[in-house]
């Protein structure tokens, strides 16, 4: 008889393929193993997702976001270090493959992927780092911030703006974020990467990974919170026999198997070659919506508990917050969504000094 | 090339069958028939939904939530008329089929089904109408409230109380509300409710059709919204283009994609044999509960328009409160499913008076 | 010993003066007159609010805006109609003052105020109907939407373009709401409203009542749901003695609490001359925000009673919605008080049609 | 001519008495000191705060309360720890005043305050710590958690069970938080806790000052996000510009606004001595609930800045987080209004396992 986690209440198990379906009992199993420790990452077989050949898996769009999940659901901080390594840095990487992703792909080198800077976050295309050619390479000028994996990453995928002409390509490295005449060898200049449009093929997939991420968040804090309900007791009755108690959980439960549905929807219409930025966007701010609200209610479930470490919720609860924001924040996502189905893009205010 | 609706934006229509498919495109264009006269309704040839035979179209239940969902979307009224008629009336009738089904197929006849009392709302087993046994048939005896269609309904579905058992049974008969020593005959009592817990398999898919309506209600605002915006202009611009609008908009489109398939997994949770009274009430709690967030905000982007009667969404608005209350209020929908996960019965409080 | 109203959790009373306690009074006593019969509110001796002579009450703005509160507290619809009789249409008429106001505050004529035009509603300075001037007088072309009493009303102060310095006027006339060469005697013109901005000076006014409005229907709708909650049974228990219940109605009674004090501050920032027009604007939309909250939430205590008429709350939750829009929506409120504390306007978006 | 603070929109410093108004403006300027040094706490004169003698500020609780507000707008974490040594435990200890209080005061030591236990949170009053009489003192045994300030504490406050009498007494104490065979004197034990009662005389008051915590933190956000949106331009205009932003901002100005007059009501409502049980869980519960809100708000203005220490914004949304928890959870602070208002306690369920 088929197991189905408390949190699938749904029975979304029985919507996957024979295929993702061993994808998701391979690394529900695996999840368990101690993350902490870099070099057992490359037993996981997960960097890389979709790419196939180099070492690397060659996942579908919905196996990859299965095994990002359920990585999020033990522990979110290695599932954004993995999804940064493997869905930003691993997949922009056109040219040099056979040099970086066989390593990359064993986490015997990590990647990071260096697009925003201090000023440009939300409007990255502005940024001002600049790539300028010499003989034999180039020479990258500026600063970046909110790099993940920035400060041990072995290759850094840096975006810069070619001083030539004024489009934004990208570069490999190795090096410190904080770049002063560094020299980059022509022969590690990313194929593809010719303008910010390119970048926005990466950033379509990372961002149904990224969707997945609060999916998993969220399940294993309603997991958490299902178990803690049970087992703890005040005034002499399990939690889990309160009105108010049982609310909050169901909440968590119906806004769970809806993201979970929404999550599946976008790989499908990946697979299918119909997804749209519009719903990539929609897909990541809408669950980040709803993986907030869920949070929030589980960390109200477990009371003091909720805030002690020892019980994740709280760690779950403040995992959240940066990818609520990394990967275009909540409003910039609506904005995108919006732009698709009115017609008109509302990024830019008036910048009307008021008389008054 | 396939044609989505609006509110379509991850492409519902994809995950349908193609006999499903037909019942959406049949519908959608047959919703804009005028439905205020009864008499046409029969020509939708809805009536009956899953029930074969009869006159009765036969559907799956996907099939049936899709119909009802469109027929709301244009008339959330009509669609409450015809989900009384046929997802909780015609359903129930058992050994009686022959003589009361084929008419009610048609809506040469009107039913309605009639459970609740005043007294009695969310705690509907402790209905005190009673039905005494004498010779021939059965008196009713008693009182009900919130019965819709009730007052032009031709065929009466009445629950009592057997006098002799306690048990509740299911009665047709034709009669008024306030029942004075009506008498039924012998043969108009319903085969196979012969306690409360069998009017719970008759509200199982009547929830799944309930869950459907504000799926439909929420698209139809949708539609209004977003034509509205693009049309209307204020300050020089469409309103479309205000950020404010756009981040509105996008949330509810959220909501309708989440809806949608929250909806259509119930119904193959459903048709797969698996479906639990605490799935059918997850299902229609939490989809109420988006689509009054929806509705809401519909409500707001049509400003001054959103209180007037011409545009849809005020009509809309409030058509959804009575079911997010009927089949069960979203209170007691989650302390069902809540009873379900957890294992404990939550629904009486100690009614302990403080001595404060 | 004094006595508090149950919605007075936090004894509101005792912050008011002597006198305005004594309004508080009057109107608690006299809101339980007979409002439907127009004639007999002249009794109410409420007409003119803060008019000194004329027959008007001559009130502060506190006694003023509790009168109002205790009007909606048990109909709203009669509170907006005082409201845009009074508030509105009396406190703008400058230069006819003896000839309209003794009739208007007898409620022996009925005004309106009509400013807002079909296409022009949250931009409404630039409305278009015009005010041309012939020889003794005007003549007004053009037409207005949303005027509350406009159907019924003797007295129509009416805001037109001078065709002639293209600046708005106040005219006062009778007549309809469809005007073609509708002539308007000089003397009728309006004092001191020669151009948009002095539309606002009453705006701010009634704005401040317009907020009291949702405090005075918040409070009716807390003390019924107090009530039912109290004598109502499910399950053998009164509804008051649940967890799910008594949250609820628990989180009303801190809105209104908060909601009372925002009210009350904002007379004193006006009655002291330090009100700002974004103040003003934060009062009314943070106001009308949380009664919208407090009033689905009583709604939803009510059950399937809280969609009856006869239990008030399904009204005052319908009542709500057009307060939530007039008088500048809760969107451009939020943006009156945003251009006020950040120096930035962002009426006006940059309408760009996107090239997606 | 007086300054405003940006988040004291409505002039809440004019409500002030000219006494409390130089409170504020001192503790104003003195939040600017460096905290983190334990020491130099002691020149804020704030500990002791409404005690008159033993070196202590005597301050009205309007006062103490503003007091409180001003040091958590700069950080909260050192607004708890004087939150705890001040209003818990130095307010409880009676009998020992002369003994403990003048060090105290000068925060040459540090107390705390220990009433819950591992087991027992929202259901205090069930503490196992043991108390048993011995010849000269007493013998404590029994553990305590979630004890702010117990891991470097001079002074412990230990509630424990008299082993005689089962009712809950207070005891002054020098140790560690896990008790094996403590002995205490007679003389520390304290005057007026002899029963689990006593313990709410001394919540009352503190509750009020753990209200004003998330007044100060949510003030001191909005001032960082006021500069922040200000200050940072994205595609061409400065945060400011954009209505999203100034939606946010003004949502949260307006929370404040009335954060700040129900924390003033209920100082008054104390003061006044007519402040019940249920005012001040109602007020607590209310504020922390809109601070929350707050935080949730500001943090997402900082968008990516919203996740870094370096913006205050990250940290106080964390610390919100126990706030909302300790002194009474939301959830068991809305029961405890609830109680008040309705007349039922609905704390305890009914602890009822399903059949199902």
């Amino acid at each position: 008889m088929t197991w189905y986690a408390a949190s699938d209440y749904f029975q979304f198990d029985d919507l996957l393929t024979a295929e993702e379906h061993a994808i998701r009992k391979k690394y529900w199993e695996k999840a368990k193993f101690p993350f902490h420790v870099i070099p057992k990452l490359g037993a996981l077989h997960i960097a890389g997702g979709t790419i196939k050949g180099y070492g690397c898996p060659g996942l579908s769009i919905t196996g990859s976001a299965i095994a990002t999940a359920e990585v999020a659901r033990v522990d979110a901080s290695c599932s954004t270090f993995i999804l940064v390594h493997s869905s930003l840095a691993m997949l922009t990487i056109e040219g040099q493959k056979q040099k970086y992703l066989p390593s990359l792909a064993q986490f015997q080198t990590v990647a990071c992927w260096a697009l925003t800077e201090p000023d440009y976050g939300s409007d990255a295309s502005a940024l001002k780092t600049t790539a300028t050619k010499v003989e034999g390479g180039w020479i990258l000028e500026g600063q970046k911030r909110w790099i993940g994996n920035s400060t041990f990453a072995d290759v850094l995928v840096v975006f810069a703006r070619n001083a030539a002409t004024n489009q934004i390509n990208g570069i490999v490295q190795n090096g410190d974020i904080v770049m002063r005449k560094v020299f980059v060898p022509d022969e590690d200049r990313i194929a593809g990467v010719n303008s910010f449009q390119d970048t926005n093929k990466v950033l379509a997939v990372s961002r149904i990974m990224v969707a997945w991420q609060p999916i998993g968040i969220s399940m294993g804090i309603y997991d958490m919170c299902h178990r803690y309900l049970t087992e703890r007791k005040q005034f002499g009755a399990p939690l889990a026999a309160y009105q108010i108690s049982q609310q909050k959980l169901v909440q968590m439960l119906g806004n769970i198997q809806a993201m979970i549905l929404v999550g599946w929807r976008l790989c499908k219409l990946y697979e299918s070659g119909k997804m749209t930025p519009g719903h990539a966007s929609l897909g990541k701010s809408w669950i980040t919506l709803r993986a907030r609200e869920t949070a929030a209610l589980g960390r109200e479930l477990l009371g003091g508990n909720g805030i002690l470490a020892d019980f994740l919720v709280a760690k779950a609860f403040c995992d959240l917050e940066p990818i609520y924001t990394y990967e275009g924040t909540y409003d910039i996502n609506t904005l995108i969504t919006g732009r698709e189905v009115t017609g008109f893009a509302s990024f830019k205010p008036v910048a009307q000094r008021s008389r008054l």
